[in-house]
């Protein structure tokens, strides 16, 4: 195996990158700056030296706490749980929400062995206890899993008195219902809303 | 920006990677071994010093003549001729040809200023001329810029007496006459076999 090939072997192991493709992507690096790989390089290797993760809500972040919980402009009294630390970013790109992230780090699976006690959610209750957080919102994925997870989490907040609320389920806007799955068509007719 | 959106940067200025696969390649990345990613890193940057190109053919190589030229039960009279380095390991791995292969490094392409002066064509007729040749077989693509580069480069070569060939285009095999351009269409009927 040439560096050519040793290099495409690598880019294949990525998600969403085939054989081709991977070849194609080293050919075009050959014809790249070195520079650019030097530093492309470079961003590889200290990847895991400057990521961490928030030690308050788990995401992914170069200084901890994170800028999102070191924010003081945002809203302390919303809190959005989430599977993943990428989460986070998905929803904070949206600036649908100003609140608080708490990443769970998973769902409650138990053909996997994952169980409630694997998860961060002990620490979420916690966090619920110091008494800021007026509203948790759980963002789950609509999963299952998902699902599963929301109603644990619902029923342990129970005796907080705090209010928890799951984001909505149904149609994707733009969508078209000849194209909806009947679970998503199922949803959208439970969470109807009445004008 | 930080650690993971300075790599998503990266990845998404390669071909074929948007800027949601580039996200999702840098969040796959924070999981994997780290061992992994030095590995990559180092074969990004030494990518430049352990790939050259062949002094006889123009492909790419390790060595210097490279595997092909200096394979001494490769047909010596066989010169297939290609655009691009790439196009050699492309041809190779189809094991369809036992030649040589002999680089253009591009078309002739009169509104992008590249004339025959530019390609390694001087380089093939003195390869022609030494004598071992018995058939060039011109394989650039059959695109205008492909086709005119093999006509002058048949021109070029007719008094030195040796065959030249193109190599056949038509419909793909599997393909679906449905969907075949009006142009392959048109070329496959001129090419034509009688049986």
């Amino acid at each position: 195996m040439n560096a050519i090939e040793e290099l495409a072997d690598s880019f294949s192991r990525l998600p969403g990158i085939g054989k081709k493709s991977a070849m194609r992507i080293s050919y075009h690096l050959l014809n790249e700056d070195p520079a650019f790989l030097s530093q492309f390089a470079r961003e590889l290797t200290t990847l895991h030296q400057r990521i961490k993760r928030c030690s308050v809500c788990g995401a992914y972040t170069e200084t901890d706490p994170c800028a999102i919980c070191s924010d003081l402009l945002r809203d302390r009294s919303l809190l959005c749980v989430v599977e993943q630390p990428q989460d986070v970013m998905t929803i904070d790109a949206s600036h649908e929400f100003r609140g608080l992230f708490h990443v769970l780090g998973g769902v409650i699976a138990p053909l996997e062995g994952i169980g409630p006690t694997q998860l961060s959610i002990g620490r979420l209750v916690e966090r619920v206890k110091e008494g800021e957080i007026k509203e948790v919102i759980i963002a789950t994925n609509p999963t299952v899993e998902g699902d599963t997870t929301a109603l644990y989490i619902q029923r342990i907040l129970a005796p907080t008195g705090v209010t928890v609320s799951r984001l909505a389920s149904g149609l994707p806007v733009g969508g078209d219902l000849e194209y909806a799955d009947k679970l998503t068509l199922a949803r959208s007719f439970r969470g109807r809303i009445t004008y």
